[in-house]
């Protein structure tokens, strides 16, 4: 099969220089010298992501016209993902390519070499966000400074855990430098505590003093398929479609057994919330910060965490690394990164994201009506779906039986369980119950469905409007439609979601 | 005035007997001899609804024609409830009546006499019914045997607690005759406890053992609102409106302190339901029952009562007298009544009414697909909002700054609060807010809202599409219609509430 292959990109790759084409065919393909083939930049290969543009992938150094393979790859067209840029952040990522025998294939591609000047760019010191990690290359960036970013949605469901490099980034500040053998975890005693002073954690006491409990968690962003509302009315916010919800497995200590070890109690009196105060701040010195009730915090069954591991690696940077919190089934926001302090209080968090930011309103409320003190901080999270595959406006084709396959996610807040997805193929007219994996656990359930419909295209359709809507375990349920929970900021957008699709029927 | 009133009812009373003129003239109204006046029987009395029939009402063995007295009532047309019936009923509920001046206004009215042999029916002894309380005749009966009714929505929301007599009634089975004096609450014991028997508490046990625990809660019957689903296809299950769903103050001696006397702990192994057994049964013996978890059981968070009071009275009999169980904000099927018997157990109760009723399916599932072994029984209700003034097809008249009032109630399931209900006068294309009205309460929220809405009409209506929505504080919505939501059982129809009325701009 390779020697077809090599044949067809023989047959393909335009080149006009007779001299490289002769060494080409003199030598064997995997010795083709390095020097005798052409250079690129990474600006030409980025020209390279589309057939009719030829689509090349660069691999360490060396730069491949991978066109004739896509239809051979194993993984599908998924491979498209890396399209114009680098395989290494993808063979990263999906460890089966390191092989010699993966490499073997690629060579039987290459078209030229990457022109040696061509590196990264080093960072400008002068810039807050210098210190930012690099990031997989396959996520779409909303923001860059502060980073914001969201994975392919098809990928979400390639699996029941998101990769760390996939999971979606939502940064409010810049990522900030911690040296974790410095770092303490300062936690405010109770009022009266005969310890005046503040308990301070290193890692290490954390790890040492308390029992390591671990938990599957979905996260999920308020503003999680925001450009839906956006394309009805505009809202302030990033442009999230909707893969800003992500799925990893959660490492550390129970927050509830650091507030027993600071003094707190169950029933303390007069205090009702926790605060916590992430170590990023902007250049006047303002953290971000939140908080969620004591109540939650104290409770056992709500596993409430602070984390410093995530899919058994050390928490990455951008996901606060060394010490986070982990509040399962609430908005991302009170999951505060990079903790640096805990204060237990009979007040809500004083700062700008639970006050005036993260809050619903009745859709005719706007900038100029809206009170922030009238509606209550968002907290559990309302049920939620989404299609991951097919892709809006994807021409899809049936299998040999006329089927298509439609994958998504669902999942709700609170704990409670997605126990049935609703999917039409016909515009909301007649629903399939879709197949629905997850974890098998006990107690409340923090961790989103991956689910999959493979069901008949309708009869001579050539243009299909998919929907999905879940129900979870309280039977609550999802809005048909996105216009009327639509608010100023964007947020809370829970409606079923649509896309449309065409099916190209000449090959059923 | 009341002279002016008589003059009126004299000149349109139709009375053509000359004598009988006569007598009334020459005596003074209080003085009119019932010998006097004619004599009806209740069949008479029915037949006189309408204005146009005139309206007339019994009291005490007499009969009036209120017709015009109906513009003067201080509570409005309220008074037409009673049309064509006795007072009694709805004066012991509207305790303001029994004075001598209201006395005095009624004698005005007087036109006849109950005949003497117009007396309630004996019951028919035979009848597995005929132990039934009598009910009060305002609530519309959607079942007799079962009985099975729902008081007009617009009584609902005149006050915040329901009066037990206008409580949506939800029987299973015949009422059972209870002698409270003999009544024993039977609690199975753990697994390999000491004291082998069963713990066996009178009604006096559990007043004296435990503390006395009160708590507001609302309860609604899962199939609430299923008139709107049968009005889409037809379902099983009887026909209610909106008004199934109703508030009361409980009091009763919390589940968790007799669990705990009967010896189960928080940590009690393979226990994670507790089943109630009703003493209502059918011919074969077979006793009503249902089950919620444990982990609810035991939380003080949830306040799962055994109730002996319901708004400051004894608990009458339709509503589980000596004993019930009230489940705050769980589905009205789970807080049974007429308690008996308490089993704490691995698995959920074996009833029919937990195994095969009570959940929610896709609305393509119907009888002949329908697996009830794939769905979760119902527990916690989703967020749920209705209309109650005006009345669907009522003619409306604006007041004089040219607004209407509407009204309606708001609940949510599960503990969670309503935090906002948006109304829409033009069918759905812009939204107010409403104002709220309900119980300060730390904690969970068990008690639904109250809320109203004083706004314009919109220019040129001369018929208008009001619709409700309301938002939970965990920002749980409402789906916008019934058909998704659609289900072979016709429940958990929480889908916006809308009602078209026409608009009197005449008196505008």
């Amino acid at each position: 099969m390779p020697g077809a292959l090599l044949t067809r990109f023989d047959q393909t790759f335009i080149d006009t220089d007779p001299t490289r084409q002769k060494v080409a065919q003199a030598e064997s393909k995997e010795d083709v010298p390095s020097y005798s083939l052409p250079q690129y930049t990474r600006e030409d290969v980025k020209k390279h992501k589309n057939p009719s543009d030829r689509i090349w992938v660069t691999y360490a150094g060396e730069v491949f016209d991978i066109t004739d393979f896509v239809d051979l790859h194993p993984g599908g067209n998924r491979i498209l993902l890396a399209a114009g840029g680098a395989l290494e952040p993808f063979w990263a990522l999906y460890g089966v390519h390191k092989s010699e025998h993966v490499m073997e294939i690629l060579q039987e591609y290459k078209v030229g070499v990457l022109s040696p000047e061509d590196k990264e760019e080093p960072c400008d010191v002068s810039d807050p966000y210098s210190g930012d990690p690099s990031r997989h290359p396959i996520l779409k960036v909303n923001s860059q400074k502060p980073f914001n970013a969201e994975p392919p949605p098809e990928l979400l469901t390639d699996s029941f855990i998101t990769p760390n490099e996939l999971f979606f980034k939502r940064n409010h500040l810049p990522v900030p430098n911690i040296n974790p053998d410095k770092f303490q975890l300062v936690v405010d005693r109770p009022p009266g505590a005969k310890q005046g002073k503040p308990l301070k954690l290193s890692l290490k006491d954390l790890k040492a003093k308390f029992a390591q409990h671990e938990v599957t968690a979905t996260l999920q962003c308020a503003g999680n398929r925001r450009s839906e509302m956006n394309a009805i009315k505009q809202v302030k916010g990033l442009d999230w479609g909707t893969a800003a919800i992500s799925t990893a497995r959660w490492a550390g200590v129970r927050l509830r057994d650091v507030l027993l070890d600071a003094g707190y109690t169950e029933d303390t009196p007069n205090l009702l919330h926790v605060q916590f105060e992430g170590l990023d701040q902007d250049i006047t010195g303002t953290k971000y910060g939140a908080s969620i009730s004591f109540k939650r915090a104290m409770s056992k069954d709500h596993e409430v965490l602070l984390a410093y591991e995530m899919n058994g690696e050390e928490l990455p940077k951008d996901h606060g690394f060394p010490l986070r919190v982990i509040v399962p089934g609430v908005v991302g926001a009170r999951n505060v990164k990079w903790l640096g302090r805990i204060i237990v209080s009979a007040e809500e968090s004083p700062s700008h994201w639970q006050q005036n930011d993260y809050k619903g309103f009745n859709p005719n409320v706007d900038w100029d009506t809206v009170d922030f003190s009238s509606s209550p901080a968002i907290q559990d999270l309302p049920v939620q779906s989404a299609i991951t595959e097919p892709r809006p406006g994807e021409k899809i084709t049936p299998n040999h039986d006329g089927n298509v396959t439609i994958k998504g996610y669902a999942w709700s807040g609170g704990g409670k369980e997605i126990v049935r997805v609703d999917v039409s193929l016909d515009g909301g007219k007649t629903w399939k119950v879709a197949e629905l994996t997850g974890e098998e656990k006990e107690g409340l359930a923090w961790a989103w469905k991956i689910w999959r419909l493979e069901a008949a295209i309708p009869v001579e359709c050539n243009e299909m409007t998919i929907i999905c809507k879940a129900v979870d375990n309280n039977y609550n349920v999802q809005p048909d439609s996105v216009a009327p929970i639509w608010n100023l900021r964007g947020v809370l957008n829970n409606a079923w979601h649509r896309i449309s699709v065409t099916v190209d029927q000449d090959e059923h």
